[in-house]
């Protein structure tokens, strides 16, 4: 979206209270901050948009998915497009709110752990220069509190993966070569970028999909160079097997489209880039669904429950303990369980279980011997 | 249900009436019968129920599934029980209306092949002497027009496999011993009968079970040997992965449900039976579920159309022609289209097409680069 398409104030006014009154934006208080908070599209507002003060931060809109790379790069794109690594972790927006410096995510919560942990990602010197920017961005790696996957290039904590620009009050991104510009000079971690093309690159857009899938990288996405910044994402085959193992035990929690999708994706990777399927990939799709049902019963045999562990580092106790109070909030009091919180150097180490309610009803209900109906 | 159960006279009147109006019972008009269809549950009348002139046929009532065997047979049942195999094909219901001995489906619908093929199936004095019972049995086999998948002991063409007698205008069934008495008395096909047992035989149990598995059988129902015919049903593991590969190409077409919950539990039983899962099993599930799509793909590629190809026998050519004009109205006229129709000795074969839309739709869109959102 470009600026000639920024509201009117009034008709923003009347955005806001049209979303007010149906509930989709409320009130959100996390530790000393309070701030509306979108919690559903209205009219042209996305999800996860919030409002501190006079300041307005744009929800990141959603990007569609090709699951067929030829057709669809002829499809979407009519110009050239630069090429982006699809990182497997969490989506921030970062932006300065008077002296601070905090971290939503992509539904629009102040991330407690992201915020802690801004001196460790990022050079807070854009802000104080641009106070104006948000920087939208990928945390992943093994030590987040949200997610099971990451990359295999992230082995320990966190990494920050710079992708786009905002400014306040406006929704769509800064072009891309002032994105570039920007992360350049405050030297802010960015997406892998692999370049400009076109359509007719198939084979080398191909070529590059493939070695990602070879090191079990999620995928790309594409941003058409072009004022209506056109965007889509397309993922390897592997990271569909990686993804059902990360979601170990979620069978009932997760819709079962979750799965499903996963393996269409995977087999229309495979056909489209002439990747025979063979046994090994059989065994590892049948073994991964197979052994993420096991691993939640033999949990639930165990412990009465099925959950996830996470483990999390932070600057300030004060943080961690936000983040379990955030978390306790937003999920339930009975579905987040503080393991342990210890100094560890300069960091406190928090550890935690996220209880998956659905997974846990459905096998009480079946190992104690209930009935299902189709 | 028992006789005592039975609605009173003017309060079935009152539920007919409310069904009507609620559209859950319809007219339906097949060939020379036209009847009332309950298309919907309405107080204490199942879909499925059909009332010709002034006779009702009950449906037949959904029986619940355990997922473990052990904790389930305590659970479900105090008394004995007595074990039938479950057989993998399509339920019907068989009775007399006037002169003519006619075959419904679950659904309601009158079925023109079983009714066409009755003289192969069964021995119709047992409707001569006793025209008040309802006669209900799956017809499995690869040459049946519903199912895709069919027990490895029918090779051919059908069979029939009586597992229950109801009496018209009844709810309920009759007792498990009067009904054996019958079949045998006339001669009819029935289900396996494994005998009568009680929870304590869960080794025994376990014991069948494993040899149906090993024998790619589908499961077995219980029925509680008491006047309540409590039913619950119990699938081996094998069946899960058949009715994968039963239904190629559905990926889409049916509810991601059906795949996650036959792999949920595939994974029961192999944990509760001690079967580990080995590597064949993985390469096998993954095998069905990357093949399904592959092969729907590969027919969308050379048809532009997704669909299943069925086969069957027919005595009277105005049966099959009734047959596909049942489809076409049922399904739609494009959803349904007839490959040919041959004298073969003193049958006539009938093979046609069944469209999936649904997975036909999602193929265009996808193949041709279109945009899916998660």
């Amino acid at each position: 979206m470009s600026a000639d398409d920024s509201i009117q104030t009034t008709d923003l006014h009347r955005t806001i209270a049209l979303a007010r009154e149906r509930k989709r934006a409320r009130l959100t208080e996390i530790g000393p901050w309070k701030y509306l908070q979108f919690v559903g599209k209205v009219r042209t507002i996305p999800e996860g948009t919030v409002i501190f003060d006079e300041h307005m931060i744009w929800g990141y809109p959603k990007i569609g998915r090709i699951l067929q790379l030829d057709t669809g790069i002829r499809t979407q794109f009519q110009q050239p497009f630069w090429i982006e690594e699809k990182i497997d972790g969490y989506n921030v927006r970062i932006f300065r709110h008077q002296d601070a410096i905090l971290a939503l995510t992509r539904r629009g919560y102040i991330c407690p752990f992201t915020t802690d942990r801004l001196d460790d990602l990022i050079d807070r010197r854009l802000f104080a220069e641009h106070p104006e920017l948000v920087l939208c961005a990928e945390v992943a790696g093994p030590g987040n509190p949200y997610c099971e996957a990451h990359p295999p290039f992230v082995p320990e904590d966190v990494q920050l993966f710079a992708f786009d620009i905002m400014r306040l009050d406006q929704p769509g991104f800064l072009p891309y070569r002032d994105k570039i510009q920007l992360l350049d000079a405050y030297r802010l971690p960015g997406v892998p970028r692999f370049g400009r093309y076109q359509a007719s690159d198939l084979e080398k857009i191909r070529g590059l999909l493939l070695k990602l899938d070879r090191e079990g990288r999620e995928g790309i996405v594409f941003k058409e160079d072009s004022p209506e910044d056109r965007r889509v994402k397309y993922v390897t085959g592997s990271t569909n097997i990686s993804d059902i193992w990360a979601n170990e035990g979620s069978v009932q929690q997760l819709p079962p489209e979750y799965f499903m999708h996963r393996i269409l994706r995977l087999t229309l990777f495979m056909e489209e880039h002439g990747l025979e399927p063979t046994a090994d990939i059989h065994r590892e799709l049948g073994r991964s669904l197979i052994e993420t049902i096991t691993k939640a019963v033999e949990q639930y045999r165990r412990h009465h429950k099925v959950f996830h562990t996470f483990r999390c580092r932070f600057r300030q106790r004060a943080n961690a303990e936000l983040m379990m109070q955030a978390m306790h909030h937003l999920l339930g009091e009975n579905q987040v369980r503080q393991h342990s919180l210890t100094q560890e150097g300069d960091y406190y180490r928090l550890e935690f279980e996220k209880i998956l309610p659905r997974t846990t009803g459905l096998l009480n209900h079946l190992l104690s011997g209930g009935i299902a109906y189709d």
